[in-house]
């Protein structure tokens, strides 16, 4: 069995793992998170998204965290159209991340638009921060599945990819947003990807909905993965019920490559602490492998 | 990537996975949880113990559970010693589950002996079961890592799955006790022990402490593994902190088989079923990902 000897590992944690925490997390608790995720590691982290307050008001603050962080290299905000971007860039944003899912219900839905018409919209933008020098990163959500539509077919999920491919974007995140993807599912899209689309960053990201995540990133490995999404604490998600996971916990995640003998240049006691930081400000409980069994054996 | 087509899941909730609750479970209800998951489909189940009560409170109605499931094929007895396995063939059991670990010090603790001791003594009583026509699975903890001892040598692991060949069982079940095991070393000691005694059935039997259990299961299938130990809701294990986990539950071991087109005999529904009939006699949440999204997408 053959995977990377080393992985990058994309914190999401101050922006998808926060924006469904329902009371505000003050600014000045994020700013101390996300340092302690620098602090950590981490080279390339989603830290906000400039999207309307009435959507999301946790990230209300956007353009104060990034202020704060606009110099720091692999500083990523997510903005879901032009005027999000256009005031990310103001704020002094050097990569964006963009996002629009595969199925045609779940864009109908989140942005009330159809897929084709939200990527004719988002061509000229993406060509617009390229010519300014501004690394884009498209995150393809519902790559697997759709809470809408079910099995969505790879296909029309590589028909996405290479559409943004051609668009110019540096990285894709694909997702298997709501956790129901296998590893066989993994490893068979990611290979596809891997091979048809050789010279873009493939990052995947998955959620432990079904305790599949692991597994899944384990199956992109084999395909030749060695970029994933995770988020620290297990934050964010769509949680169904009390106990249920939402996005992959990155210190499950690190635990994993580490033992597999895997370089991640993340320091888990660093990560750790950033969790410790933040966990007073968040009303998920921590419930990653790593962080719940780390007083045990 | 190559899997089987077709996998076994032995249930080891009634056993494994009630021992490890404080609170008397009434013989009825184990009984009815028994009951439900053979109409779920299981054709091998591990029922109950033959342990002391002073040891395992849970177990002291060993015999009565016995008594109504004797007639069952597949129904599975755990006994430490030559008492409890006679106390089990006494109560009509047809298949007897043996137990030792890897490592030295774990079963110093545990039953006071040193591997070999234990070995040597329970070697008679395998060709004495083997002499009876009872069908003999030996567990053997700690085969990748001890809570005492650290990471075990596969080298170790394979000498006594040997040894337990030569002395005639008809099954090995392969543990990762703590759930500590990685991707890496379920494939690497399935590989050599599928190779190695291609003529026993290996079972793997992996703990979600950490999140790996589906991961290793991926990665043991790979290497041709087709039979897996789980428990019904995750019950029991050793879980450090509250929503650790413990035994993989069988329902995300199910889901995960189901939906990558391997077939089991399992009726999810009816699974649920038998987890609901226990829930109110057990302290443990259930946090498996098939049991907490059932309600979502």
């Amino acid at each position: 069995m053959q995977y990377p000897s080393q992985v990058t590992i994309i914190e999401v944690g101050p922006r998808d793992g926060l924006q469904n925490e329902a009371q505000f997390v003050p600014t000045h608790s994020k700013l101390a998170f996300i340092q302690k995720l620098w602090e950590a590691g981490f080279t390339e982290m989603e830290i906000t998204s400039f999207v309307s307050p009435k959507w999301v008001p946790q990230m209300l603050d956007a353009k104060d965290v990034m202020e704060k962080t606009k110099d720091r290299k692999g500083a990523i905000v997510l903005a879901p159209n032009k005027k999000g971007i256009d005031a990310a860039l103001s704020a002094g944003a050097k990569a964006v991340a963009v996002f629009i899912g595969v199925s045609e219900t779940f864009n109908k839905k989140n942005i009330n638009k159809t897929t084709e018409d939200a990527m004719s919209e988002l061509i000229p933008v993406i060509d617009d921060l390229k010519s300014r020098g501004i690394y884009v990163r498209a995150c393809i959500s519902t790559a697997f599945h759709c809470p809408y539509e079910g099995k969505i077919s790879p296909t029309a999920a590589l028909a996405l990819c290479h559409q943004f491919a051609e668009a110019g974007v540096d990285e894709l995140s694909v997702a298997d947003t709501i956790g129901k993807a296998t590893p066989k599912e993994s490893f068979a899209l990611f290979s596809l990807l891997k091979k048809q689309l050789p010279a873009i960053l493939v990052t995947a990201h998955f959620h432990d909905t079904r305790k599949m995540a692991l597994a899944n990133i384990y199956a992109a490995m084999l395909a030749g993965v060695d970029r994933f999404d995770s988020s620290a604490g297990g934050l964010g998600g769509c949680p169904f019920a009390p106990g249920a996971s939402g996005n992959v916990a990155t210190e499950d995640v690190i635990y994993m490559l580490h033992e597999m003998g895997i370089h991640t240049g993340i320091d888990l006691h660093l990560l750790v602490e950033a969790i410790e930081a933040v966990k007073p400000y968040v009303s998920r409980e921590i419930t990653s492998g790593y962080y719940t069994s780390k007083a045990g054996f």
